[in-house]
């Protein structure tokens, strides 16, 4: 297979830059991990980029200097100047912000805590700290060349394992046991991280949305969900399949039916120019058709790419709050119902948008699979 | 063994009430899902927490109303009314707060973003929404009787799976190998979820002290983090011990004594009226006596509860930011050092704070497990 494009840095920070610049600010400081990892593929787990007078530091304590500063020289990490924090990430911008007294530094609204706003004011108190919604987050939904890579193949190694379940699943395996040969399988195919808790639910468990594995053992008649994701080269993949053991009832068929309809639905709207909260009706009103509207627990789908759970949300929304898909979105699309005394039933690919529709990226039946 | 002892759920309702009743607040909403558990007892991923007029409503989604009620109804969830949410939690908590326009309602600094602050000040500007600093947090560092009792018997459980570690440590196997069968042996104690991903970092891996697993097998004269948690009724448990594969180098088995006297040092600071700082300072001199203080890339250790990471942080502080340590507080103390060329070492143990000194939780043998 093609190694993935190396993402284009530059011009992802210079398009960060004029962004916030936009804005009014004279600087920005970036602090949440994944939109470090999107500026300039810094993968630690804490550290500050501060885009500040044509330049771009990022501030990282001691576990990280070395690494860094490396793969900025091999061209892995984009252009940064690599800057070891002093004893305290608030002395270091201190130092950093002294020279543009009275100027306005823009941050991520959505990713500071006040009590982290509280302290910056106080450590910086000469500069105005703004606070400005989803400058890194808006970029980050249109995914590029390098992403879509990324995205296609995780969610590609999914689907092969997905292709693969009748040998992980069966009558009498409890569900952690199923759970850790799905985790199994996902190191094999060469994920580093599951990308959430992988979800296997059965019986009774199954009409909870979010239910962790359990000891319980799969027996004849259950529906099963099977929920799970990893993350691969750094962009997440999440696939949801239905298995039934055995012989399942009639109520549970329908209730398989019903949200595999909902789901085609719901795929068949996603394109350029629709409404996320279009797709959601899609499948809502499938459901709400079958008396199954209140059944249907979560929202349709989310973004997926660096998180697991990003922007977009397709979810129910007055159209004004609602956001219209753009080629190059990555979503999931993941109707379901939960009905108790029955079990609950979901379906989960993941889609990447495009001018004509969508193309599913996770290619593997979606029949119940049979046990 | 004996049954954990039920929380005090109303005594810890009641003491967050007159906490924030002290800062001249109305209401207050909490929606940190560890602070919802804390206060109440429910553990759903999402919800708000709305105490107003000395009645507690806690407010969720239709995924929770149903099982929250019930666990009301049973005591095992404490005395708060469940109220389900309208189309938006903004919708709900105006009905709520209509009630008292002009008053104050506070929230938490430190759990809140800026934009959630915006939203909520949108949504209902007729209260003002007051940031406070750690009201539920500082409550959660003492612990209780039945979080002791919790800590205890999680951490008993992992220094069970540390003393039979020779059984899934082996030269040859791959880390993540040795990662699953420790995942596997902690889902078999008992522990419903890991508390994060376990950490097996050999050979040179073992110089980065948050190294993921890899793919690298163990190989004779390795150096082996082993760093690993999980979550047992609600609380976690935190544990790293250390491996040599063979023969281990003198300057690799050096650096073990090093950290191992370290830890020793540490541990035996902590009391009830000792500084975190200075628990912190008596690993960092035993390092630095030996040449190694810039090898120790991290504190020496964080609060246990709920949350894996909680106050309060044992790191080198200024004496007015740093913490007094009190009776009830249960922390980790892991001092480490990390040498590019040569390996990694840690060790990690759980202790409860008390009058006289601390109870070392996790008791199991700190030696290098050669094997």
């Amino acid at each position: 297979m093609a190694d993935r494009p190396l993402p284009d840095w530059a011009g992802r920070l210079q398009r960060f830059r004029s962004d916030y610049r936009a804005q009014d600010l004279e600087a920005f400081v970036v602090s949440a991990p994944a939109n470090l990892t999107y500026l300039c593929g810094f993968r630690g787990s804490a550290g500050l980029l501060l885009d500040l007078a044509g330049r771009t530091q990022l501030i990282v304590d001691g576990r990280y200097v070395g690494i860094a500063r490396q793969l900025v020289e091999t061209g892995e990490m984009g252009p940064v100047l690599v800057q070891p924090v002093t004893l305290r990430y608030d002395a270091t911008l201190l130092e950093a912000l002294g020279e543009i007294a009275g100027g306005r530094v823009g941050f991520e609204a959505e990713e500071v805590t006040v009590a982290g706003w509280q302290q910056w004011q106080a450590a910086v108190p000469a500069v105005s700290w703004i606070p400005v919604d989803r400058v890194v987050a808006s970029r980050r939904m249109i995914k590029d060349a390098s992403e879509v890579f990324a995205l296609r193949r995780a969610a590609a190694a999914l689907a092969e394992i997905a292709r693969n379940l009748r040998t992980l699943v069966r009558e009498g395996c409890t569900e952690r046991e199923v759970a850790r040969a799905i985790d199994q399988a996902m190191d094999s195919a060469g994920f580093s991280e599951n990308a959430f808790p992988t979800i296997v639910a059965s019986g009774p468990n199954s009409a909870h949305p979010h239910a962790r594995p359990t000891d319980r053992r799969l027996a004849s008649g259950d529906l099963v969900v099977l929920d799970f994701g990893g993350r691969l080269d750094g962009y997440c993949g999440d696939l949801t399949r239905m298995a039934g053991i055995g012989q399942v009832s009639a109520d549970a068929r329908a209730l398989f039916d019903a949200v595999r309809e909902a789901h085609a639905a719901a795929v068949a709207t996603v394109r350029a120019g629709a409404l996320s909260s279009g797709v959601d009706a899609a499948a809502r009103q499938v459901l709400e058709a079958r008396g199954l509207g209140d059944a249907f627990l979560h929202a349709t789908g989310h973004g997926l790419g660096l998180d697991v759970h990003e922007a977009p949300r397709l979810a129910r929304e007055a159209p004004n709050r609602a956001t219209r898909l753009e080629a190059g979105m990555v979503c999931t699309v993941e109707p379901g119902a939960y009905v108790d005394g029955l079990g609950g039933v979901r379906l989960e690919d993941d889609v990447l948008v495009t001018t004509e529709g969508c193309e599913v990226l996770t290619d593997a039946p979606r029949d119940l699979l049979v046990v």
